[in-house]
């Protein structure tokens, strides 16, 4: 069944890789339209998901992260017309050479070709890749987690109605119809057909995914992103960059995770940005350095461990430390960190320059919050999600990583070597 | 011990990531200087392999892909040389923008981090390798073939001891001396300090690699090239542009291996471009179709198996058929191809635009050789591979598909939510 749907999916997709951007965006108008039709229906299935979440016990976030409202899919198809308005990612040519024997070389994105999205419970997550995908010219596998299974269905019906009214082949987009792990598993070793798997979901998701496919896989492990407050930075900045990098959205990925001071300006910094983040709720975990200086400035907080330094606590949790330098803060981020987002307060140049050429990290600010990483904040448009690997794109994914390329070369009969006759 | 060269390559891409492109430069000089000197020495080991791959039975081809003269190690750094006098593809500001926010956002390139690159017999691999690695800063781990073990421990050593002269670590480039599978199957796993897998070699290697990484893999699985001959194709250009895509270098990947010829000009021009493949002994394996045509001429040919459109020959083999139509060709090969590089030799301009934008392979040729598809040819000035995959980099890869890139973002104190105070 996995394999039939593979192999629809690629046929889709050659058709799809050069469609006119007008037939993609009535595709998308016809979605936008066809789920605030449906919304009834959509939202009768989502509550079949939540009953049956309830009594699983999910947790009360992952409950309100499942359910849908006349005003979620109204925001959902807002979401999908927004995308209509962006540029059409496929055809520019990137990059442009005549050989000096005369043969002229494009280079030209292209979609990608099938792309599988593997995700848990949030529904919206549907549409918003199922539209994406469309955009970019990719044919879309959606495997969404068996809690949203029935709300799953439901929008995989708006999608088809609206993929055919467009005329277009309904296999554009489809979806598996089970959450069962070995039809995961069978998808994610079908390589001839599925050209790029994206996770999207928590660590375990993300690592079985890593762990058992064939197939490329752009992924987001976690993000334990760093705040290092050096010894020149600006008091104002360091207190108000702290609480937003912390405390502004705590359960997202690019929401600070560690806090290092440098050794220069802890004792007079650190209390007050330490107290800050108390007073809103933040659990202080300190290295010893920071703890005898919290301590000595009445500040309550807990021994942190070498492990806490490295973890995601997407809550209101945050590990301290304090540093001898900008190098020593480096050197810890490229430890500790993932490979997110880190920043770097500081008035100095210099400090600031070795900071963002030496952290090895998917975007790395300096005096503005890590919580700008994201695919509207930074222009794209649009989302997919955010990469912390090195390969094809790094951070804030948007339709333009969405693409490929290929060449189109023309000539005029050159060989390599084979004279004329 | 492989867990410890990954460690030591992570540790060492760190800092050769922002190494100046002066002392990248000093290394490769170092090693084109230290091949020379070496030449005896790295002879003399490579007369060990030599000696044992004969024992062992190796085809001549083989032997002479592992064989080392002074002539090719001066060839080989030459082609060092060549590598200094290309740009640094480090530091590039590939966008740059500034946020209605005030944040300036820059995307700058940056070294991928540590490459794993895994080869067979030709030892010539080890030094270009090494050398594309370093001068886009990017620690590599080299794994070459068993029949070469003593040449790329020689190779090892030059390299070790000009990179030491250039004031780096020695840890930027490192052979794994050992060509046990198990030691490569462990550095698959290594995904924490190794960021990209580029196996060289054999369909068999690829798939091993492809199917047992966790790291990301660039990969080429084969090269099953068509050349399609048009309606409207001119004759001269159908026939020699043919006989160098198949015969000017057949055991190539980007040699062609299928020839299809549209139905409405086979009569005429199949039995010529056929006699001039068969003079120059290529096998000819048709379809009915073409059969007919060439019986109808004398011209001997064996039935073509629908597996033969698939199989990359590498040899003096040729499969034809013959198509309907220009749609037709686009699916025989987007069936039949293996993405690589494919031709249509037409006259007529609309043809050509469709089947430059359907036939979904990373080189798609109007009128020129296969043959083209080539880091040199295309102007990258070097090439660690060619790519058959869509992500990250397609077809010729050179020293910037060896990068990734970073977000650096600056601001002035701007946060997501929280408000000044």
């Amino acid at each position: 069944m996995v394999l039939e749907i593979a192999k629809k999916a690629r046929s889709a997709s050659l058709d799809l890789a050069t469609v006119s951007s007008q037939v993609k965006n009535d595709a998308l108008m016809a979605i936008a339209k066809n789920l605030r039709a449906s919304a009834d229906e959509i939202i009768a299935e989502n509550k079949k998901d939540l009953l049956k979440a309830e009594a699983n016990g999910l947790s009360k976030p992952m409950l309100e992260r499942l359910a849908l409202s006349p005003e979620k899919i109204d925001g959902i198809a807002k979401g999908v017309e927004e995308v209509i308005a962006l540029p059409d990612p496929v055809g520019e040519v990137l990059d442009s050479t005549v050989r000096p024997n005369g043969l002229k070389i494009n280079k030209v994105s292209t979609p990608i070709g099938v792309i599988a999205i593997i995700y848990e419970s949030r529904p919206n997550v549907t549409i918003d890749c199922a539209v994406l995908c469309l955009k970019s010219g990719n044919a879309a596998i959606l495997r969404g987690g068996s809690e949203a299974f029935n709300t799953n269905m439901a929008l995989a019906k708006v999608l088809s109605k609206s993929i055919k009214e467009a005329g277009l082949s309904e296999d554009c987009v489809q979806i598996i119809p089970t959450s069962d792990r070995s039809a995961l598993n069978e998808l994610l070793k079908l390589r001839e057909y599925v050209h790029c798997v994206i996770p999207r979901g928590g660590e375990g998701l993300i690592r079985f995914v890593v762990e058992n496919s064939t197939i490329p896989v752009i992924k987001h492990y976690k993000g334990v992103c760093t705040v290092f407050v050096d010894k020149s930075a600006d008091e104002k900045m360091a207190n108000i960059l702290t609480i937003d990098a912390k405390c502004q959205r705590p359960s997202v990925c690019n929401a600070a995770e560690n806090l290092i001071v440098h050794k220069d300006c802890a004792q007079k910094l650190l209390p007050q940005i330490a107290k800050n983040l108390q007073d809103r709720g933040v659990e202080l975990r300190a290295s010893a350095k920071a703890k005898e200086i919290l301590q000595a400035n009445g500040i309550d907080c807990v021994d942190a461990t070498s492990a806490d330094f490295q973890t995601e606590y997407v809550d209101l949790i945050i590990s301290i430390d304090v540093v001898d330098s900008v190098e020593m803060a480096i050197d810890f981020i490229n430890e500790n960190g993932s490979g997110h987002s880190d920043l770097i307060i500081t008035e100095d140049v210099q400090s600031a320059e070795k900071f963002q050429s030496k952290v090895d990290s998917s975007t790395v600010y300096w005096n503005a919050s890590t919580r700008f990483t994201d695919g509207f904040e930074f222009g794209l448009g649009a989302e997919i999600g955010i990469s912390t690997d090195k390969l094809h794109a790094r951070g804030p994914m948007g339709l333009r990583e969405l693409c490929s390329y290929k060449y189109r070369v023309c000539g005029e009969g050159q060989t390599r070597g084979t004279p004329a006759f």
